[in-house]
């Protein structure tokens, strides 16, 4: 499947050795809309590590083998740069000189990076005061221009939406449809390295766009006879901002996993069709499930991702009694953990003695020798 | 060379279609002081993308080919993982139960992440008052018991040396042999992917740990017939502590790219060997230099890396006359630019506009339509 692209990486003397990631439109070009003559603006993104996770696995017993897939290595720390890769190709194809999306996480980041190095401007609308400096940094620093409107979040996602349609700007919020083209290739992925889908899915559910492109990867592998069957997709919902649980909108969805705070997901109906289709279930984890579930990633697995991220993970703890005997589970991390240092400083297991004498019996004590 | 473990990645049913990346003593077994009795503690680590910076290279002109290294999308977020998943293995080989480091950096994190995951005990020993509990969050998450002494960083250091000879504990500071054998892998992936040893190496300098580790890597690599060619090491140090530049021992080293603050280098002698014997060289940049290229990259090429990373990229611009035409540049971007999130705030370009009224129209006219 994976094709190395001479343009990309052209060897310096001969044939390199061991083909290159070249970036996900290359390597799985045949199943994206693109052509030979769209440009691409590539992060070599995708090709991210499918993580063993034993002490997990155990938890659940039943011979049960679980793995994360850990999106958080993704160039810009999310697995937004999948869709990203696809939608700013596209723009550029398209002749845009500007994107433009509402955003505040994970979406204004990798936006930015992409459209940038595609020598494109990338801007951001936020609602005045919705947040701190520090969650748009990295926006900033990859050359965002960043504005405010007196209004709050669904007037800024209106207004880009009016923006795109009026102005020679192309909008890349989850409304833009290559998006999920790009994130439908991790679950290719994911069947490439086990050789098949795995029997679970577990991934976290904000506005449903990840989900939804998991399930058409899947699919589209299966049509093509890459993998003989079909993960049951398990997607999990912080209890505050659980609309797809409950069946109603949530007004004022509440929730430290940030990224997954959404009380009325644009991508509802394809969602519920994953779900039923794929015999699988929708549930919910409570803040305090997620954070144990991403304090026992980092201090146990040595993995370190975003609290949303820690959702699927808690899901799967949470219905573990469902996991057939032998199992093999995927869950989903969606985001680098160094995207939310606040959390890590407030949550971790704050194991900080200080002023211990400057000798070596006294730090032996301290340590319990 | 790449070996797909078996036992990392049993496949689901049936041979995977696409080896997948089983962590790098596993890739590199063979170059590696490691048996098949060896207990492997792995998060995948290696295997980063090596990403072309055009924009980059456009100032250089000459046809010049640029490319980066990206070791900050390692799992824990820097190149401290390829010389950790080594050392931590090495340890449970020999059957510690602790490891002890003194660090406040990226070290600590990755020290505690593999230690963690291989089931050990992480010792972390700082001076106290040294460091905001922010810099250590990540390696609390991941589980590490961080002491604080009442002294210096040269204390702290001291301290753990001798715990390490007296106490069922592993150092796995710089001193620790087996990390600059994790981290000459590094030299390997980047000749695969090019099909040769670049021209020239940029790489920041600090311990000179990393410059030694990649020497070592190439010339590995060459004398097995992978290359034909050495590249000429090119070592950047922050102005502010740049002792292999000026041949002295820096007392107080400053720089705000504090991953290379380090007036007393531990490699000092191989890293002299290395520039000599590459007919490489030394030089120092200023971190205004560096701060340029930090946004440079980020805002032209998409990529957001550590301060300390973008010393690299700073010398090469620096040193740029004297780059053959035609030659083949790689950079080192040692660390991820998530780690560091308020030299991002402190230091993008704020495009940040505020108080525009909730209209399509304003916010037309503040985007310049």
């Amino acid at each position: 499947m994976v094709t190395v692209s001479a343009t990309n990486f052209p060897a310096v003397n001969g044939t390199p050795e061991r083909p290159s990631w070249p970036g996900l439109i290359e390597a799985y070009r045949q199943y994206l809309p693109v052509t030979q003559t769209t440009p691409v603006v590539t992060l070599l993104e995708g090709n991210t590590p499918l993580i063993p996770v034993p002490a997990i696995a155990q938890i659940i017993g039943k011979q049960v083998r679980v793995f994360v897939k850990y999106d958080g290595l993704n160039p810009t720390g999310s697995f937004k740069d999948r869709g990203m890769t696809m939608a700013i190709s596209k723009a550029k194809e398209a002749g845009a000189k500007a994107v433009i999306c509402a955003s505040t996480g994970n979406t204004s980041a990798a936006a930015a990076a992409y459209a940038r190095r595609g020598g494109m401007r990338a801007f951001v609308l936020i609602p005045d005061g919705y947040v701190a400096l520090g969650k748009l940094a990295q926006a900033l620093l990859y050359g965002a221009e960043v504005l405010a409107i007196k209004g709050n979040f669904d007037q800024a996602l209106e207004i880009v939406r009016e923006m795109a349609q009026s102005y020679p700007v192309t909008l890349v919020n989850s409304v833009n449809p290559y998006r999920l083209e790009g994130q439908k290739t991790a679950a290719f992925e994911i069947v490439e390295v086990l050789g098949n889908a795995p029997d679970w899915l577990c991934i976290p559910v904000g506005n449903a766009g990840n989900i939804t492109a998991y399930w058409m990867g899947f699919c589209q592998y299966h049509q093509d006879g890459k993998c003989d069957r079909l993960p049951r997709m398990m997607g999990f919902q912080a209890s505050g901002a659980s609309p797809l649980v409950t069946g109603k909108v949530v007004t004022n969805p509440e929730t430290l996993a940030t990224a997954i705070r959404i009380g009325n997901p644009a991508n509802w109906e394809k969602a519920i069709a994953t779900q039923q289709a794929s015999l699988g279930q929708f549930a919910a984890v409570t803040d305090e499930e997620i954070l144990d579930a991403y304090r026992m990633l980092a201090s146990q697995e040595g993995i370190f991702c975003e609290p949303a991220s820690a959702a699927s993970v808690a899901g799967l703890l949470k219905v573990k009694d469902q996991v057939p005997p032998g199992a093999t589970v995927v869950c989903v991390l969606t985001g680098n953990g160094l995207k939310d240092p606040d959390t890590a400083i407030k949550h971790c297991q704050n194991s900080f003695k200080q002023g211990i004498e400057p000798e070596v019996a006294a730090v032996a004590q301290a340590m319990g020798f």
